[in-house]
């Protein structure tokens, strides 16, 4: 191995026996984020190191440099994580549920939900070189307030959700 | 002026005695085309030769060459199309009209226009390299046909719109 260019690799704080690995939506996440990784990196990881990156501690979120766009792995992840929500989202209604990412410029800009003609997630993305969550707990809870609300929504306007 | 910078530009194609510049949906496009201008390579420019480059004739069409991505001159054509039809449905409408342009990869994408948690206006966007019109009244027809569709679609939703 050449010394130069060996990365110094975070340590992991994703524990492999972490209970948090067994919830649906990090099951999801998971599934979301492998089916991103079109070279086949993570083929012989464990999903723990997959998910290791999302958890942002305080250290980690101090040490990411929030100048330009962010790159393509870190949008691999919001790509994910509002794919799993879409994919749980259609699960519950039954209805084809379609994640547009639009980022406009320097980690800004806004997620979106789509069922039928109906918005039924609309997020502004701020920040998204620092995407990541304290936990993989803190990262479902968020998930099931946005999948509450938006799940309301389609139940109300179902009609325009069906278009 | 010195002779190896001085770029050739293609004949132009819209007279300045056009009569289709007096059609309201033109003028909006020369405003938004404007707007987006923020170097004022405009500035000195007739609304004519601002909207010259939207008017594709088969040699234009042909002449441009469709391999990577769309540049930030195309782009901001689509976007300030895009921009015309909201503002105009805004007028229509009175309620904000918000356009969301997705351009995924090589050309391809999706063009929307959200009124409230609806989907007012979903276009698929392809070959955006060649984005334009036969001539102006073209555009303003086809302008006009998708803005039908998206009133009627904000009239007979419009508890959804509202939201």
């Amino acid at each position: 191995m050449n010394m130069f260019t060996l990365e110094q690799t975070a340590p992991e704080v994703v524990a492999e026996d972490d209970p948090a690995l067994q919830l649906p939506f990090v099951k999801q996440m998971v599934v979301q984020l492998r089916a991103m990784d079109g070279y086949g990196a993570y083929d012989t990881w464990k999903d723990a190191r997959v998910l290791d990156p999302l958890v942002l501690t305080k250290e980690r979120r101090k040490a990411i440099p929030v100048v330009g766009d962010p790159d393509e792995t870190t949008l691999s992840r919001v790509k994910a994580y509002y794919n799993a929500l879409a994919q749980t989202l259609e699960k519950q209604t039954g209805l084809l549920a379609v994640p547009v990412i639009n980022i406009t410029h320097e980690g800004f800009g806004r997620a979106l939900i789509l069922v039928g003609k109906l918005v039924a997630l609309d997020k502004t993305l701020r920040d998204v070189h620092r995407f990541g969550f304290d936990s993989l707990e803190k990262m479902t809870e968020d998930a099931e307030k946005l999948l509450a609300k938006a799940k309301l929504l389609v139940d109300e306007n179902r009609t325009v959700a069906e278009l």
